[in-house]
């Protein structure tokens, strides 16, 4: 069957219709229009089939949760709450109306979840999927990663590495229960965006969003705050979790650590201060870079361009 | 040459720097935080290599502005100035730095043409280039597709059809001078913001950019209004530049009205109210649907999905 533009349009814009209150001008004209306050976050995010997601291993639901989900963190990173999205995205022309409804539904259900409206989008065909989305929120009192400050210790929202876990278990023929929760974890990762509004609330100095890598973004606060952020290893294995990824890890050959500090696409937060929720991992101290984050193999740090 | 990530991002950041008052938090953090009013208007564009450019036929700077331009000029037909952009992108891995920045040097020189900057974006590797932009702009009174009423008047901020006349030139050898003219119109076209701003000014009350195509935007204006549109052939020869058009058409075996009805990407402004400047081309009637832009032979309307 052979889709044409508008049905598909008429089908996207009955998903992501809403009555929102903030909405003045919705989907349909040249543009949206949305009340705002005095300051706006505002991201971008773009996902490549192949690169960023795969249909073989990820449902259209899943692969829209995920992309909406690391757009929205980079949102909450910042101390803000998302409110609006719009959607780009370029297909081949081989998707069935199913897939790309299912698609929309996904990214529907993880921004309502947040309490965010996709308002707008464009679509365009292309030799991959793509999907591009942008994203705004409010902010009272944003949080940079340029806060830390010597003697703050340093938060997780979680424990890291259930992604990088999930795609080694993926191609398994049969999981076990723990294989199947990290392989979830990888194809539409639950994200806490309530640890980020507590990091929030209980006065962080710096945050930021770790799906790049914990190594990578870690380093990037420090050189960004002017201090060395000191990791204990010790302190990640008083996590609960810390059990199950290890066993996870051992029974894939690999070193735990290599999923924690360097597994990526984890959305997991790292928060600076005093006094914060979550799981402590160490301390900031005088000097710059990052302790305590050793491997024994280097990561894949740029993946994308190597 | 091999370009790794942190490359590219730091040759971006330096070209997109800037010290505008509106901007709290730049490039460089999860997300950007921007100055905004009570009313964003919000919009994206996503352009495909093959699809919506070609690197045989424009230069990287000519292909960075034209899409900054189309994403412009969604924000203007709102009757909005645009303020803020952010750009996703997704490179083969095979461009040069200087590609890319020439690129980007492109989307800064149409931005700052109207007073906007580029706050943030996102790079992947794809199988093709794929250019994805969203921008935000401040409005006191928002111009939609809705308002068009009985007895207001039709305007072009210029004749359309120039882009697509210089498609049919560019791949000739030796071209002319007016041949010429259309094909630079064809690789980045120059928009008329200021029209767009003399439109709000003027109080129009309904206002549309006709990329798509005069003939499709025309339709959605006269549904989203409830009126019919009348367009008078006879008007559109006002223009100056009709007998230039008609010049080119004539020589490329092409019907004139083809490229002005249904040429595409040309950004010319549609408004309607009384006595706005600009090419008047219409009455605006009751009933529904377009009357004056019939053509020999049906238009490609949805060409991404045909």
């Amino acid at each position: 069957m052979t889709l044409n533009e508008a049905q598909i349009i008429g089908a996207l814009a009955q998903i992501f219709g809403s009555n929102h209150r903030g909405v003045q001008v919705g989907i349909g004209d040249d543009a949206a229009v949305v009340a705002t306050g005095e300051h706006t976050v505002m991201t971008t995010d773009i996902a490549v089939e192949g690169t960023h997601f795969n249909c073989q291993w990820s449902g259209a639901f899943e692969i829209g949760r995920k992309i909406t989900a690391a757009n929205l963190a980079d949102i909450y990173a910042m101390g803000a709450a998302p409110t609006y999205l719009v959607v780009a995205l370029t297909l081949t022309g081989e998707e069935s109306m199913e897939w790309i409804c299912e698609l929309a539904q996904g990214i529907k259900h993880e921004a309502s979840s947040c309490g965010a409206v996709v308002v707008g989008g464009d679509l365009a065909r292309g030799p991959a999927k793509v999907i591009s989305m942008s994203a705004l929120g409010e902010v009272d009192k944003v949080i940079t990663r340029t806060g830390a400050q010597v003697g703050d210790l340093i938060y997780l929202s979680s424990l890291p590495g259930w992604s990088a876990a999930g795609l080694a278990c993926i191609e398994k023929g049969e999981l076990s229960d723990l294989e199947s929760y990290a392989a979830e974890e990888f194809r539409s990762p639950t994200l806490d965006y309530a640890m980020a509004v507590a990091f929030s609330h209980t006065g962080a100095h710096a945050m930021c969003d770790i799906s790049d890598a914990l190594v990578i973004q870690a380093e990037q606060v420090a050189d960004a705050s002017g201090v060395q952020l000191v990791f204990d290893p010790e302190d990640f294995k008083a996590s609960e979790e810390f059990g199950q990824l290890s066993e996870l890890a051992a029974g894939a050959g690999v070193d735990v650590w290599q999923w924690i500090f360097a597994g990526g696409e984890d959305h997991v937060f790292l928060a600076i201060g005093k006094d914060l929720p979550g799981l402590c991992v160490g301390v900031v101290k005088e000097g710059n870079g990052v302790r305590g984050l050793e491997m024994k193999k280097a990561p894949e740090t740029w993946r994308h361009f190597s």
